[in-house]
């Protein structure tokens, strides 16, 4: 590898590694689309680069003879096929040349590994836009969500990743003199030590976020010199295509095998994810998604797995300073993307009493009347809803709304019908709401993915926050909003969210919301419940990847 | 607590955290027991307070309400039996007492903690002698390695967890302001982290190391802020039992419940080890022992686990200075405690045209008599024998080392019978050799835990890299030994025995061994192989023994 990648990306590599450790606000791909940051063209340019793969085979990748071609992408925006068929190659093809180019990779060091794996970000870089349409048309993203949670904020969770993954290999010296003193005489030995990769690594991708929830577990593979096969989601398979491609042009121009990063994409009629998962070369497995497949991917032995599986995310409602502000606030987090985020907040505890507002008490039923005012303005202001809730991902998304009746809950707000004014066959469903019982628990004990609302009358804060935490302990849950101007109250929710291992956003209004999640300084999905323990980006994250290895030597003479 | 505990305790901490990454020669606690280190008296003291244990109850530990008073030792040495008896408990009353404990324990600060458990370690300095002659009359260790390892280099490794879990606690900021720049205005919040402990912790020891491997995981959960229950081995409790009531002790000093750290002995006819690992309220498990229950413990969902189980070592013989001095060494690592060690090498593989040493080739018939000799002129010397040898621990491996010739080998060295002048009655055995064909893999793919030395006669050496990396592999390796003057036959042995995650100690003779581990600079079973994970003491042993959980909020005006 020529060492000018090194050097061009050391500063960056670097600068990205004190991000790490000090947590404050650091990005390095821009999140605002706008021409002065990405270009004048860009927008368009990508635009027309995703409709060229429309109806067409994606050549791009550099993976031989494939056994097939298949593809069963759909627009929910438009609710129509995208046409476009990707090469198929069966598990066993894939994982022996993923073990033929382990051998090659695992040489490189970690440092040229890291040059590697950052330029192939700003090759990313340059087809952010086509990588939003791309996501927009798989997930039913709105555009500017597509923008920048495929694009800058995946390659940002990416290069964190790298960071982390460089740091881990080179926190322990390569080699050491050892001199013990033993009284007559010093033992001296030669050490050395070795960052072992543990083997072939696999990436299973979900239908919502294609690039964001694969790059995390797809880089920190590779920079610990494993080889990755990245299975996405049937579904939502171009944004990610489109990143592998690019690492494999990169990783051939260097003179290195372009397996070390394939695509492995499979069809309804022939899923591969179990024989891959199963394969006992197979030693490293990043999982989102479901609950239920999640579980037998951490069931299976002797492999190290990274999960982000479903949860139950609370609010917490317990004295505000201006509950409109905390309204319009909540209601933009549940209509964000209608609900199909794994940080969604789904179930809303409100004391029976009311809460505080601005020094006065504020009744449950205007608490709540104002909660789903506050979604009714935000989903018919045509300049926000069809920006904010884009379209449906799954119709069975669609059809679980619809059907949220038989939860067992009392009605608040049950349409979710909602036009799109810009796509006149786009599956859409705005934000219903539901009033449970806290009794009823099973009612609220899982996760209804989708914008289905829960609003669980409790006794007093202290019951909310009860249930809180223990549905996060037993069910999972990936992030909590709660409101109090009380200190007391606040240090309670602290201390039984984190043994819950949930992370608590407190009293957001304006521009920040409970949804979302900042690299470098967010700590997701840290292993604390049942909803997964993804880690992005900890230590445990990159360093489960490999393993030391340490070797002696007497020094001579 | 009182701050003079931090204070006296700091400059320690920092020296051993900078140890962990210069890994260079670092010891805290003196390996010698000579007078001029620990006292005039401390060895005659010693002995004397372990004898006043003997036919007594064990009444040191601040554990209340025993249900019944137990215990089972019987010295190696002597072969009757101790007569020391030790509180019972519950499975339940432990468990429940922990939860209690835990509230308490994990409010106090990582620093804290460390400074705490560090106290602890001094307090166990004062009893290295009696912990030694505990040590030989429940494992059959011999004196000096009853020393050593239960005390310097037990307290050494702990120390080393103390330290790598302190700087992981504080590896990332508590609290952080992040600004993010939004164009027209900064978005400003509040951030802090928290360390999350994960609950119970439950430490299951062995029966021939009761303090050295269960010291670590302990030492690592508590300073990480969970409660632990360390249940020893019924046959090796009085070595430990100790520690724990010293460290009750600083804990009740302190103003803290002594259930922080409990003591959790059972008996032959009642044992709890598989309750305890499968209450859900057990978090957390360390554990070293036999395979078949290493593997039922990792089998337990739900529960975070570090093993260390058996594996199969290997010394590759191809070329030598001076095949004497390799000899002597090879014996003594053979000899040493009788093989009953997890680092003891077992395989030794020799290629059938013999071995180059010093400019010549010699036989292979010639490499395995000098071998045998050096071990038969070890085991004869009365200067070395006895005190290298020790007792045999457990009567099942005196059984299988008598029927080693039911393996299939073709006898080298068969006698096993060896009598320790000091004590007429110690179940003693000395090593025996068998030859055994490489095709014959049953024979030696399994540890025959004990003084057995299999020699496997291999058509090169790359067939002896082969065998004994998928040996490895397959079954496991916690040490490996390599003998080449070859630079390309070292280089192909590191590459291959770094894939199979096992340290290799090349062309090791005079005062050092395969099976020795320097804390501070070998990591020991950091699990590449089916071994075990235990990972002493890499970051891996002691992150992911809490949760980092975040907490945010805007700054207000």
């Amino acid at each position: 590898m020529a060492t000018h990648l090194a050097d061009k990306h050391k500063p960056t590599l670097d600068t990205a590694v004190r991000a790490l450790h000090e947590r404050t606000f650091f990005t390095h791909f821009p999140e605002n689309p706008s021409p002065e940051v990405y270009g004048e063209n860009a927008d368009k340019e990508g635009r027309e680069s995703y409709t060229k793969h429309l109806n067409n085979k994606f050549e791009e990748l550099l993976q031989e003879n494939p056994e097939s071609w298949t593809g069963q992408e759909e627009s929910p925006y438009e609710q129509k096929a995208l046409g476009i068929s990707y090469p198929f190659f069966s598990p066993e093809t894939l994982v022996s040349r993923a073990e033929e180019a382990f051998h090659q990779w695992r040489k490189v060091s970690p440092a040229n590994r890291a040059a590697l794996l950052m330029e192939t970000l700003e090759r990313m870089r340059t087809r952010f836009f086509e990588i939003a349409y791309a996501t927009m048309h798989t997930t039913g993203q709105a555009y500017m969500m597509s923008f920048q949670a495929s694009g800058p904020h995946a390659a940002d969770r990416a290069l964190e990743a790298i960071a982390a993954g460089y740091e881990e290999q080179t926190r322990f010296p390569e080699s050491t003199d050892w001199e013990k003193p033993m009284g007559k005489y010093n033992l001296k030995l030669n050490k050395t030590w070795k960052a072992v990769p543990k083997g072939v690594a696999l990436v299973i991708g979900c239908s919502t976020f294609p690039t964001w929830n694969s790059v995390p577990g797809m880089y920190a593979s590779l920079v610990t010199g494993n080889p990755v096969i990245i299975k996405p989601h049937p579904k939502a398979i171009l944004p990610i295509a489109i990143v592998v491609a690019e690492v494999q042009k990169v990783l051939q121009e260097n003179g290195l095998n372009p397996n070390i990063c394939q695509l492995a994409v499979d069809s309804e009629e022939r899923l591969i994810a179990k024989e891959l998962a199963e394969n006992p070369k197979v030693k490293l497995i990043d999982y989102t998604g479901g609950t239920e497949f999640g579980n037998y991917i951490e069931s299976l032995q002797g492999k190290t797995v990274f999960t982000e599986k479903a949860g139950v995310n609370s609010i917490i409602l317990d004295s505000v300073d201006d509950l409109d502000k905390v309204a319009q606030n909540l209601a933009f987090s549940v209509s964000l993307y209608s609900g199909q985020m794994c940080t969604a907040p789904q179930n809303f505890f409100i004391p029976e009493n009311g809460i505080k507002a601005g020094g006065e008490t504020l009744p449950y039923e205007d608490v709540v009347k104002k909660l789903a005012d506050a979604i009714t303005g935000l989903v018919n202001n045509p300049k926000a809803g069809p920006h904010i809730l884009g379209a449906i991902q799954n119709p069975a998304t669609s059809a679980r709304v619809k059907e949220a009746d038989t939860i067992g809950g009392k009605p608040v707000l049950t349409t979710c019908d909602f036009s799109n004014p810009m796509f006149a066959n786009a599956r859409t469903c705005s934000p219903v709401i539901y009033e449970v019982d806290a009794a009823n628990k099973e009612a609220y004990s899982r996760e209804l993915f989708g914008p289905i609302m829960l609003i669980i009358k409790t006794k007093d804060t202290d019951q909310s926050i009860e249930l809180a935490s223990s549905m996060a302990r037993e069910h999972g849950a990936i992030s909590c909003g709660a409101y109090t101007t009380d200190p007391e109250v606040k240090e309670k929710i602290m201390d039984e969210m984190a043994l819950a291992g949930t992370p608590v956003s407190f009293n957001l209004t304006g521009g920040i919301f409970v949804n979302q999640n900042a690299s470098f300084s967010d700590f997701h999905v840290s292993g604390g419940n049942p909803a997964g323990n993804a880690s992005f980006t900890n230590p445990e994250f990159v360093i489960k990847r490999f393993t030391w290895v340490g070797f002696r030597e007497p020094v001579v003479g």
